[in-house]
């Protein structure tokens, strides 16, 4: 018995394990939702794992319910955690879908649904990885713990009060995470290093209430021309963010990288022309698309409130104006020293008589993974013999923050195998997931799997 | 019989009128709403025309219905039309009101209502005075024409047409407009030149569609972004508006006028105190406050729409964003010319690649009225009787189009003789009208006529 006894149990199951997705996926578990949908697919997962011999548990949280399952195998073999969640995004628009997006299809290969790669989809391997080992009686010298929120789309809110409550039963050797995608189609791609996101709003207050323009036009200042001056002034003609510091310990990029990166299957005309464009012209000038986007810092305003927001026009002269903000930190970049480097920046343009409140949001740090770990090199090998391929070391410009709490939690770095693919229009309409990387996929979860087993713990 | 037999009428019945205009002042007649409450205000005014033997048609438009009133005496009389406006703002917030708004009480000799000065009080003047002359017999050669519209407080979208359609039957020797207000408490004031209100708005694209700030954050650029910098570049550092032309064609102030409002008895200390302020900062350097409201054209930002305007944060990078703007255009300037400036000067400024889409809404020319009127004459020897006081030549930063439409369409120039005070509160809560100017404004409205009908047409 061996990984071929597993590959052929797989291969031959392929029509129960898409029911059994299909199943999952019928669930429109989203996470802001109260409607008992998340109760229910977390209800879901619980009994899969239960069939398959695990000990459950679904643990109420402050928002929706962590199922945490175990098997244990016995003290002393490697432990190893797979992160997952149940929840997904909401599905509007729904005007664009081909089909309903909580009644899963199959199309040409792909199984089209709301959350059938992010990630159900991609959670679903690893159960269908240990359910080849149980039934078919494979020994599997791991331990493993099952840790599947439903919370994840919304910031995973109660997630680092859960981990400090339960760190010691959560203890393990390797942490897995399967929330990512390969590169393309046919680059199988491990993700090392996320920015971090962090995010905030200033109010700028001139009156202390809003007037009319007839009256006060031409003898009152403006706030919202106050912070339109503020968010100008935020880059400068290169595209570079002008806050004194934004860009204080990047960590430099090595020129290894930057090659591996130009070498990568990247079609930056066509990435353009998806969203309608010639050209992406965001961002500093002198780094390539991917540079920028894995490896320098960015600021974005995502809304400005203030005045008339209605259809046609209102003769208004506000009394405040909000700027939405975010930005981005890479690797060596303390967030919480830009909010203040951002707070100072503003505070100092606020025109004179007028105020500026803030309200700092969450400030996630970025977070880069160690690739020199046994659980890392499971993975590789395994990705190599499934997918033929040798694995890419990709970065992500976007945060998963639980893989920063893993890391300084938990004292362990994840390993971010993910088997979604670019097109999978992962929160947009249409989200799909290629069904040969689900099956594929579970091969590759096995093969890690006995990779750690035969790995002196 | 004369005038003081008009006053003492007037001076004893006192509580009878303020029970009519209460009686009035109860239909919550908000133009925007469908509820039915318009339709009674007018046909309020109908029956209290009807009662004073005016031949009354109430007359169907796109939007609320107009009252049209006419007592004709003899032809050859001088004929006076009398513009007023049933219709009333909204009342919310409701929170901040003492009574509700349209349960009229008095208090300390006010009248507090939504509508008790704009307009349905000052509307009542003119009622007042006519029943005066009818109920007491007294003769008054003048022809009267009532037309009191109810959208006024939605920019009487149906009004311009209505003057075409009916421009033979509406043909008058003068006109008179009571919704404006004294300069102060003891100083009867005449509107002479009020601004043109014009708005528009212009949206800024990027990208097909609103995409994550993780995925393109430092790779797309951000409309947001560049709508601030145009809206930054719309003025330089003195407050002047920067748009080459915005200033042409303004009649220059002259020296008489710089004076006379300087007279005028105006706490800038006090108007900014009203809104938690220590100075009013805005508009250009070089002009006082009551300069830069009557006599310089301003531009303002009303308000942006774009990206996520909810609570907290989104990290969106928007696919567009729009820019909410309306200027106003002192005497003598074209508000089409502006506009054109504008779009210039915006499209000027919008990033290569980006687009830029104009939605302009109504622009409408500011106005100045003759002084050198019979009927203007006949005002100012009314308000002098009245009041003991020569009245104020004043104008205003705000916009009444009826004013215009009145001097373009039936040729007349109308006076605008108000009774309201600036501490009326009209638009916001607790709206009052001081019961002394209402029954001495009817006094002023009656001597008027007299005044008129003793001038030889």
């Amino acid at each position: 018995m061996d990984i071929n006894t597993i590959n052929s149990y797989l291969d031959s199951h392929r029509s129960e394990h898409l029911a059994a997705l299909t199943a999952w996926l019928r669930i429109p578990s989203i996470a802001n939702n109260k409607d008992g949908a998340c109760d229910r697919a977390a209800a879901w997962v619980a009994g899969a794992l239960e069939a398959l011999g695990a000990a459950v548990r679904v643990i109420a949280t402050s928002c929706q319910p962590v199922v945490l399952g175990r098997r244990h195998v016995r003290d002393g073999a490697p432990t190893l955690l797979i992160y997952g969640h149940y929840d997904v995004q909401p599905a509007e628009p729904l005007g664009p879908w081909l089909s309903p997006p909580f009644e899963p299809v199959v199309r040409d290969g792909w199984l089209y649904a709301r959350g059938a790669d992010d990630d159900k989809g991609q959670t679903f391997t690893y159960m269908m990885a240990l359910e080849a080992f149980v039934r078919t009686g494979t020994p599997l010298d791991v331990n493993l713990i099952f840790l599947i929120e439903g919370d994840e789309e919304i910031g995973s809110p109660p997630l680092e009060a859960f981990l400090r409550d339960h760190q010691a039963e959560l203890a393990c050797d390797a942490i897995f995470i399967s929330d990512s995608r390969f590169f393309a189609q046919g680059t199988p791609s491990i993700t090392t290093a996320l920015r971090g996101v962090s995010n905030g709003e200033f109010t700028i207050t001139e009156a202390n209430q809003d007037v009319h323009s007839g009256m006060y036009g031409g003898v009152l200042r403006n706030p919202l021309h106050a912070a339109c001056e503020i968010v100008a002034a935020l880059r400068d003609v290169d595209g570079r963010v002008a806050v004194p510091g934004f860009y204080d310990d990047v960590d430099p990029l090595s020129e290894a990288d930057r090659q591996a990166w130009a070498k990568l299957p990247f079609d930056e005309r066509a990435m353009a022309a998806e969203l309608g464009l010639s050209t992406l012209g965001g961002g500093e000038k002198g780094f390539s698309v991917l540079e920028r986007n894995w490896a320098r810092p960015c600021l974005d305003v995502n809304g400005i409130v203030g005045g008339y927001a209605g259809p046609g026009g209102k003769t208004v002269i506000p009394s405040r104006a909000t700027v939405k903000f975010s930005y981005r930190a890479v690797p060596r970049q303390d967030p919480r020293r830009i909010m203040q480097a951002v707070r100072q920046f503003v505070t100092e343009r606020v025109p004179e008589g007028m105020t500026v409140e803030f309200d700092i949001g969450p400030m996630n740090p970025p977070v880069v993974l160690r690739q020199d770990t046994d659980a890392m090199h499971a993975a590789r090998a395994a990705l190599r013999d499934v997918f033929g391929k040798e694995a890419t070391m990709i970065r992500c410009g976007a945060s998963v923050p639980v893989a920063e709490m893993f890391q300084r939690i938990l004292g362990r770095d994840a390993v971010m195998m993910g088997f979604g693919l670019p097109e999978d229009n992962l929160h947009g309409p249409n989200e799909k997931f290629m069904l040969e990387q689900l099956y594929q996929g579970a091969k590759a979860v096995a093969a890690t799997w006995m990779n750690l087993a035969a790995t002196p713990g």
